[in-house]
């Protein structure tokens, strides 16, 4: 069996190379446990297995109930440790045989001989002070408690995070191939797009695309005429004429890496004129955006310079009225464009989110209290092999609208009348997403690694109408 | 907001009257928890939602963080509790709003002052022996641990099996429903099938019809060329000439009930004899089970007929010999027939599996320890409404093949050329597997709610060969 039979994304020397750069960090030895498929409604019917992400990042093979013990000091291979499940007769039957030790070794990087069975852990870490990192699935946090490991601190997690905040080249191999397939899943999505079928009819186009690639969705698609409604997972409305489909779908490759776009176009291929007014506004947020994604730039700025633009949009369209620059800083874009510009992307789509906000916030900065602005994930100075998504919004939310708390501070600013019609027409809501990586020398912005997906109106307009 | 929008099965006055029948032979309370969505890699990328089957059962709206606490002799509406989530005006604009109290109570057979909020439970359990039964999610545990519930005893599962067990006709029409989506993937994956594509091309002909239909997999689907690996969840491989293709697949629909069915065929759509001969023979085993489903015959023996016929076969076709009577007596088919015959369907496709075997085996019964037959789920009289898979299947399990120790006591009756002709030849396994309901009167055999996919070896032939 090769590396590639194992779902690995780089070669050995690498795994080592990285896990050698946390051991030089380390003052206590640390478990990265690979977890468990997670039951679905029942213990015994489990979804499809995906391991931790610091595991896989560390070169572990994707098999259930594995562990990687680091010794603090370790060169990546003597005082690394992988506890990889025992082979079992009944097991090779019902799910197939596991890769040989030798291969698990060479994928790894690691010698055959510092391969063990997960019940030599408790012997490795009896009596010492041992920091854990795992995923929350129930028979994992078991064995945590078992063994009396504790938690990982903040300061153990801080150089994973430095290490996995700047992708490399095998990295960034893999998160092509996901946008790659995510591109094709959505262009699907357009093509399936029509008066009378369902959201579900575009759904399954994209399963299909996902699962002929052998690849999962990084996260469950969102497909919906109720495009305000953040993160709907369900597709039972049918398409009707006159109704923005949003559809906000990635792909996770087999090594684990992902992708992340979203495409908002009219069911029928006509863009309304005020449906195509604020769908250019989020494209120049989107693109003005994009460009700004500069080494060193503050990614907050970045936010506030979407919200200005989306102003902008708004006081066009004669939602807002006043002066664009002011009414961003007063935070009068909330009521619309409602989330954070974007997010970390990486092994998980939300990379890093079990690290908290210490992932996606540089030291000493924390999140903005207001609606709204408080849903930004990512808050650091931009640095090269960075990998975010750039997603502006604007959303007609009914829940907004009946919050006369929300709106109180804005009524100066706030065309009611039109936005009413708007919330009277179903008007939904208009995300354009990108997921980009910044890059370092001779500037000319990020590499756009959903580019191939258009985003053009006419050009959207047009894949969908001639379906 | 309607019933249907919740995704319920039943009318009102069922769920009152099942929570009736369970209360009347309670002794102390019993909450079920719906639990929450699962984690898949880190806690806020979550699979969808699947509530737990007996918070459904009892009329449960398909709401994470919710439980019914059901009091002894409560007439199913007073002393029946439903905690259901609180409304929150972030997760409104997240996920969209909850539906109305009225909505839930309607639908669910209670009245609106039945509604709490989960924060309620723990002053209504305080001081108080209750019962709990809820799915292995760590949100759940935690609570259950911190009310101090205790785990629900045998003693007060078998009334909740018991209603279970035996489907009424409003669970019989979700089934058929989602027995007629399983049938239309299976049909698309015989289409899709052809050699040179790979088993992710047919496997994404499955995802495609069941999420257009609204509906989820009722567990990942098995599409394998490697038939005897018998729960593979990958689709890595192409499909060339002369191989088999195992598909084991089926559809939950929108309000949770399963359907599961199996089917194998030539990759380009032709038979060879050998694989004509087992095919027949497995074919014929499910025939004469299905027959044998009557009310009052134990399963046990069903599935001990489906091992005759299959010796039988196996003596036919020159890979085993002897009286094939004597043969299945001995167990010599579990070399081959690895697996049970068959198993409970419902709510779960397993139906009650996290009941253990309280659920599949009558009370006094145990599995009989043997390698093949131990893995049997089902050994209970049949009983009117009570639905289950047949499936049987014959495989060249290379693992099988290399343990002496299985093969030891049955070296006499074993044709080893043959078998390692087969095992040369990448055999792999068949089996073929319908879903049915045992019928109470005028016995002309049991429902096959399966019956509409074509299992005659030529016609399944020709739908592959034909696409």
């Amino acid at each position: 069996m090769d590396s590639t039979q194992l779902d690995m994304t780089a070669p050995p020397d690498v795994y080592t190379a990285r896990r050698a750069r946390l051991a030089s960090q380390l003052h206590k030895p640390i478990v990265i446990f690979s977890g468990f498929a997670r039951a679905r409604h029942y213990a015994t019917n489990v979804h499809p297995f995906r391991a931790n992400s610091n595991y896989l990042y560390f070169g572990g093979p994707p098999l259930e109930g594995a562990a990687w013990l680091i010794e603090p000091g370790s060169d990546g291979r003597e005082g690394c440790t992988l506890f990889r499940p025992d082979s079992d007769f009944d097991e090779a039957v019902w799910v197939g045989a596991l890769p040989s030790d030798e291969a698990i070794a060479d994928a790894s990087g690691v010698k055959s001989s510092s391969l063990k069975s997960p019940t030599d852990l408790e012997s490795c870490v009896h009596g010492r002070e041992v920091a854990a990192i795992y995923p929350p699935c129930p028979e994992t946090l078991k064995t945590v408690k078992k063994l009396s490991l504790r938690e990982v601190t903040e300061e153990e997690m801080l150089p994973i995070i430095d290490l996995r905040l700047s992708k490399d080249e095998h990295e960034l191999k893999a998160m092509r191939r996901a946008a790659d397939v995510g591109v094709k899943a959505h262009i699907a999505a357009m093509k399936a797009c029509a008066v009378g079928l369902g959201e579900a009819d575009v759904a399954a186009a994209i399963f299909s695309v996902l699962t002929s690639h052998q690849c999962y969705p990084s996260f469950t698609p969102i497909v919906s005429i109720r495009g305000e409604i953040l993160h709907t997972e369900k597709y039972t409305n049918t398409l009707e004429a006159g109704q923005l489909l949003l559809v906000d779908s990635g792909a996770e490759e087999p090594t684990g890496y992902a992708s992340d776009m979203t495409r908002t176009y009219p069911a029928n291929g006509e863009f309304s004129p005020i449906q195509r007014q604020l769908y250019e506004t989020v494209l120049r947020a989107e693109q003005d955006s994009i460009a700004a994604c500069k080494p060193g730039t503050r990614f907050r700025d970045i936010h506030d310079l979407a919200a200005r633009v989306i102003c902008e949009g708004l006081v066009e369209a004669e939602l807002l009225r006043g002066d664009p620059a002011e009414l961003a800083a007063r935070g009068v874009h909330t009521l619309f464009f409602v989330h954070g510009l974007g997010h970390l992307v990486g092994l998980d789509v939300h990379d890093m989110e079990d690290f908290g906000d210490l992932a996606g916030y540089a030291p000493g900065r924390t999140r903005r209290p207001e609606f709204g602005n408080k849903f930004l994930r990512l808050d650091r100075d931009l640095s090269p092999g960075m990998a975010l998504t750039i997603e502006p919004g604007i959303y007609l939310v009914p829940e907004i609208w009946h919050n006369e708390a929300l709106q109180e501070p804005f009524l100066d600013a706030i065309n009611r009348p039109v936005v009413d019609k708007l919330l009277a027409d179903n008007f939904g809501g208009i995300r354009i997403e990108e997921t980009v990586v910044v890059r370092e020398e001779s500037f000319d912005g990020p590499e756009v690694l959903t580019k191939e997906l258009p985003n053009d109106v006419d050009q959207v307009a047009k894949i969908v109408a001639d379906n």
